[in-house]
């Protein structure tokens, strides 16, 4: 079972490696640009976590799988580069809810196995799930993921929410994988039927 | 008396938090993206001085008290958003001078209590204090504080520097006062007669 | 021997804290905000490999040599700012080359010694060298340098993978010495004859 985790893992870093790569590519950075904005995003929600919750050295100094695996997409991206424009990214956008919902609850459970408090644990979620993208966008200049007012750290926060919150009794698994399912599901109607949460007015000349 | 100092402290975060917030408000995220911004605000120099001391887990992995102040004041400031803006936040700008002075000798304090060089204490002043500000206007795409030449950084570093120049005999509570004092009162002479520091000229043609 | 290095460490620092002065003067910030430049310049990419190798506190705060140093330059660039910028930054240019390939042996050979993995000691190096540029670039709401096209990270990879890869046989001078000049013989190349890696190109209306 945590042999799967690893796997999706692995993928979900794989893409976020790709999205960072393809904003660096669209910005006509050279080869290794594109590899550095492509690792940053992969890895960069992972090491904030591992760096605020004292885990240190980060994981992936002492065994660079991700790395590997940010630098092979980044690579394959600037040479597939065509193909992906041609499928107008869409499959990308299903694969990155993918990648937040588990990155989402992988947070949830690194935070718990650390004794943190619940709040900070369904925190981690955004962190996780959202840090490398607003990296890669404060990188690159773009505007941060946050202003776009899709439903986007929201669903991580309520995949971490529903892996934190269940019963202990119902096992690791059960835990895990109805916060991934949530999390999935709110994400991909969200994309679908372009829901947005409510956001309070501002009125510049107000008073 | 630390007791008084525990108080002050979650003020200044909630100060943070606010200003976070409304710039969050401004930019028309939604309600997450906001929280997310006022959050990044509140606790961002204070996480940043904790990684740097060599303090981790940092202190609100194990005790959100400063998340949940955050969150609280991200949601109050949704919520009467047009009477904050409708005040034309002036007051908001005193508050937050007084957060500055706070952080700073709060900051001054913890580095010498890693036995850290003086030079380095007055500096972690400058990273409490002002670095939250940093984050919030990098993460929204604002102009940093730095541009603004006002005497903000300037404030908490004398702040800190009058806190760790002052001889021990006084007591921790005089040094803290006197640096909370000479902080707040430099910030408010700056805001009420538009102080600014000298700043040397640049000729783009020059040569 | 590891003297020399010592010294060359401390010629790296003020290098970058001269350029990151210099941007913080072009944007027309007062005293303090320079100094802030330069310090964050000068110290943040050693800051973030620290943090990283989980070496804390990071090593500026008990011995602040580093800090020291990244204020005297801005002071000094604050005061011979117009003869700075009469030289026309060229030779800033040339030091700045040598920062890199300094920073870059650094970072490889202290990654070593925390038995990171060879792939990530050689991507520390582009941490050690360019991480405090792109920070001052973001701080200061500039083009990171990572759009700009020169061979610039790539450099400081090939320092780092020549002393990585190197036997262990030649000795810690001996291959110090070839990253050196190898990082230093690209960047310079690279100046003078406009060098530029291949870039993926990105159609926007391919498909």
């Amino acid at each position: 079972m945590q042999d799967v985790f690893t796997w999706f893992a692995y993928a979900g870093t794989a893409v976020f490696a790709v999205s960072g790569a393809m904003v660096g590519l669209r910005k006509s950075m050279d080869v290794v640009g594109v590899c550095f904005v492509a690792t940053l995003t992969g890895v960069g929600g992972g090491t904030l976590r591992d760096l605020l919750l004292g885990a240190s050295p980060v994981g992936w100094v002492l065994q660079p799988t991700d790395i590997g695996i940010c630098l092979t997409c980044a690579v394959l991206a600037c040479v597939f580069n065509n193909w992906l424009i041609g499928r107008r990214a869409q499959w990308l956008l299903y694969a990155d809810a993918a990648g937040i919902a588990l990155f989402a609850v992988l947070g949830a459970a690194k935070a718990e196995a650390t004794f943190a408090h619940p709040l900070v644990a369904i925190l981690f979620v955004a962190m996780s799930a959202c840090f490398g993208g607003l990296l890669r966008d404060i990188v690159c200049s773009e505007q941060p993921v946050l202003f776009r007012r899709e439903i986007y750290v929201s669903a991580a926060l309520l995949g971490a929410a529903v892996f934190t919150l269940l019963p202990v009794e119902i096992g690791f698994d059960g835990r895990a994988f109805a916060g991934l399912a949530a999390a999935l599901l709110l994400r991909l109607c969200a994309i679908r039927w372009s829901w947005t949460l409510p956001f309070p007015k501002y009125r510049e000349g107000a008073g």
